[in-house]
């Protein structure tokens, strides 16, 4: 099933998507909202389903014509949102960045910062910046929501608590990253809001291609309409979303609704190195303070600068039929102008 | 006007407690929630404000006794809760007890992490842990609860968007916060859940005591029904709330129902010491890490262990006239039970 939630008031209007995402119908009916409906998700996804049935089989009374334009995040604002760094190949490069070493750790305790949830952008929203001299980037992930999840949860348990897939970008600001983790809280400016692919789908819905609670495709990427990296999201996901879940949830419970990302989707060179540009016929990258270490190994200078103001980024996922999965996370950045 | 929370489904319900927290009427007709008050503040409050006299009048109608058991924390569940760490006597010490420096740039810029808010304790909730060897230890602090925030906003202007005050116990688990600190992500799994004061009130119920943005009176701490501290909240205070929800606010809008905590209260000893014991005439700690840096300071070794299954913690704050302002925070450590 795919759910969206049009973008009208706090927390939108819960909606059902058609599979191949040309149309729409209400579904507030059964649940004002997303949120609502993962409270009492045994309750109402029967009820979802069935409506997701009849809006494919073209029976769906007051079905309508989606426009991913009118839609919020599928969670416009939400109580949890945590994001793992299961690619280690961009821990690894964007440490290397840092000079700083990886821990050996790293391969058997996932990373995972917490994030900031209340004011999540649309998927077409404008990313306003303060400066340019943030070093504004995006990070092309993978999240997952759960509903209600108890402390101490094995993976095996919380793959059962995974109950919708979809895309995030998670904006970053490089430049003020170095000072706030040397401060040794981790990131807080440096991670302004974060926005997600309009719609969210249930994990059957990716068929063969959800395997091991990993997404087994690649996620596309364009930098002002140029294919900037299409990483296969499946092979090099260390952690598994049922142990990043697990992890979350170690000495806490989570809320339902609660947002788990999978860090910045990364592959490795099949050689080995750290991964080529798309120009260079490699799969290229997911966000852009990987190039930059790239360059900086190949070349010995950065090229790419991070994002300016008027630059767009589109981040999406198709199947192997070129079928658009999410929809489009599609955005540009503009300077913040007081209101 | 004094604000709580009746502990009845996720987000509970608005109700009006009495000056003297003595009584209380049902604000469900106005707003259902507190999270919904805080969305539409400048609607609502005056009609808050006009049943909170009638209220203390004595001539509310459906008025109740209140029963502080029975409710949740203000905000049961909120979009965001960040902590800063404004006094830095405890930074200092917690940091000494790591064997790491203070860095200089701490006195200007404040430290502050992203904590989990989809699932608060209740003021009276048993802190569920794993196990003591996680290092179980309380924080006592106080917060701020915002309305719409700018992005980008002043301290001057931040001040504005500070509408209610309360207590908070920032649970921490001691043991894990070494290994999470040297991943360099922050807190995770050694922040698990906090719980606020019963009450939440507005500024202007604290008086003379609300100076500049900091609350000038003690915070009591009790540990299993023993005085464990009563450190003055305002004097070492370094950052404000308003600079503290500035920084919080520097690339990021904040949501209406954001909560801003001050850090651990901690005060120095008159004598530039770190601030001795209650038993030996100081005025004690609101944490456990304190005194345990303090004895290794002293006497060498660590004589406090941190809180074991069955221990209580008590966080409350008089005035100086000896009325009870938030009500109390009371709670037992208990093994979590898996259900």
């Amino acid at each position: 099933m795919k759910l969206a939630t049009l973008n009208k008031g706090r927390d939108g209007e819960l909606i059902i998507v058609s599979r191949d995402l040309s149309r729409a119908v209400s579904a507030v009916d059964i649940a004002p909202t997303l949120q609502a409906a993962l409270e009492s998700w045994e309750a109402v996804s029967p009820q979802l389903e069935e409506r997701y049935a009849q809006l494919n089989g073209g029976d769906a009374d007051g079905a309508f014509e989606l426009d991913q334009r009118a839609l919020h995040s599928p969670l416009p604002r939400a109580y949890q949102w945590a994001d793992g760094s299961a690619y280690l190949n961009h821990v690894q490069l964007v440490r290397q960045a840092r000079n700083a070493e990886m821990p050996e750790t790293f391969w058997t305790d996932p990373l995972m910062y917490q994030g900031g949830s209340d004011c999540f952008l649309a998927p077409t929203e404008d990313i306003e910046a303060v400066s340019e001299e943030h070093g504004i980037d995006f990070e092309g992930e993978i999240a997952v929501i759960t509903d209600d999840v108890p402390m101490a949860v094995t993976p095996e348990e919380a793959a059962k608590h995974i109950k919708l897939v979809m895309l995030v970008n998670d904006v970053s600001l490089r430049g003020l990253i170095p000072g706030e983790l040397a401060k040794g809280f981790g990131f807080f400016q440096a991670k302004p809001a974060s926005s997600f692919s309009p719609i969210a789908v249930t994990p059957d819905e990716l068929g063969d291609a959800w395997q091991e609670g990993k997404v087994h495709l690649p996620l596309t990427v364009h930098l002002n309409d140029e294919k900037f990296g299409e990483p296969e999201a499946g092979p090099d996901m260390i952690f598994s979303f049922p142990q990043l879940v697990a992890h979350a949830a170690k000495t806490r419970y989570l809320g339902a609704g609660a947002v788990i990302g999978s860090g910045t989707v990364s592959n490795p060179d099949p050689d080995g190195g750290p991964g080529k540009p798309v120009a260079d016929g490699g799969v290229g990258y997911s966000c852009l303070a990987e190039v930059r270490m790239v360059e900086q190994i190949l070349y010995g200078q950065v090229k790419t600068p991070f994002m300016r103001f008027g630059d767009r980024v589109r981040i999406e996922m198709f199947d192997r039929d070129g079928n658009n999965l999410f929809g489009t996370i599609d955005q540009q950045v503009v300077k913040y102008q007081p209101k």
